[in-house]
């Protein structure tokens, strides 16, 4: 375990995108799953479903279904998002969904008050608890769902929310750079710069 | 600052909708939010924006607002939601917008891919974050947003997400339970039980 504060962990994840073929614990996997499964939701509701993947066929099989929705996606992709995808190296290409040792599969239940928000939250723990035991992974959205859905057995009143690749990483990219905490807060009113000096002390 | 794992983090963070009026350091609050704008997002477009809260004045204001909003929403809840709510003893009266030492206002930019996804991931972040410091908070959404908004100055192309009060707990309630791992797990196929045998050694 990689031992850091929470900011540590934060400041040091980044996305993961290529996998080592390293053998991943199980335990780990289910370790940090388990702090996704404490997070709070609307009503505790607990709307989040893991489908944790690691049969070789069925990994294969979500990469084809991911990678076909993601050539209409690329060939239909225009402006901004399509610049950045492009200097970023991206395409539909997905061979982490194959090489990941472990697919986590999340859904949220549809009907749950805050479905969406309390399952990315959930999410958000998800990834420190992976960053800490030295697990990469990026949360990654098929540009449409209903497919791999339904190749997995069709679950009623769920939405898949992300795919997570899990394994060690491989991936040589730095992190992207991160807007500072002065270029996204406001005090008291937004608009109104927040400077450590106008807090109170 | 409170030690622990990820998971020992996760397990210990329960909901605070009451603080003591302890004072807390505006440069926890701002290292918790640093940690929260570490967080991935889509297109890494960050798409979070924090208002932070001390005046007590805009304090009481928010209060006003939100009480306004929710006591037309608990005159007309209905069904399991309402019995939930009763069951919890939660009400239309929120004094821990006027209490907490902080508020903090989350708001997502509407056009960023994955907007609200991202946003609540980062909030993941935060919440563990502010745990570590000790610090308690509830991620609470008002019933209708629009006139909070407009009082803070009416941010043009953001959405209100949530908003954090955030101070040191003085919540006696325990936390609610969560359903385990294997409640909410499956293995390969969606219904197929996870058990750790299952998994590759």
């Amino acid at each position: 375990m990689l031992k850091g504060s929470v900011l540590d962990l934060a400041r040091r994840r980044k996305t993961s995108r290529s996998f080592s073929s390293t053998r991943v614990s199980p335990r780990d996997v289910i370790e940090a799953l388990e702090a996704a499964c404490q997070a709070p939701s609307g009503a505790n509701s607990q709307p989040w479903r893991f489908l944790i993947i690691t049969d070789p066929k069925v990994k294969r099989r979500v990469r084809e279904i991911c990678e076909s929705s993601e050539k209409e996606f690329y060939s239909n992709v225009r402006g901004k998002l399509k610049n950045w995808l492009l200097s970023k190296g991206l395409s539909w290409d997905k061979p982490f969904l194959e090489k990941a040792p472990f697919l986590i599969l999340i859904f949220s239940e549809r009907k749950a008050p805050y479905s969406i928000q309390s399952v990315w939250l959930a999410i958000g723990y998800l990834l420190l608890a992976l960053e800490e035991l030295g697990l990469g992974t990026v949360p990654y959205t098929p540009s449409t769902t209903k497919a791999v859905v339904d190749e997995m057995g069709d679950p009623e009143g769920f939405k898949l929310e992300a795919i997570l690749p899990v394994g060690i990483s491989a991936d040589k990219k730095p992190k992207e750079p991160r807007l500072g905490i002065h270029e996204v807060s406001y005090l008291d009113l937004w608009g109104k710069s927040l400077s450590p000096a106008d807090l109170p002390s």
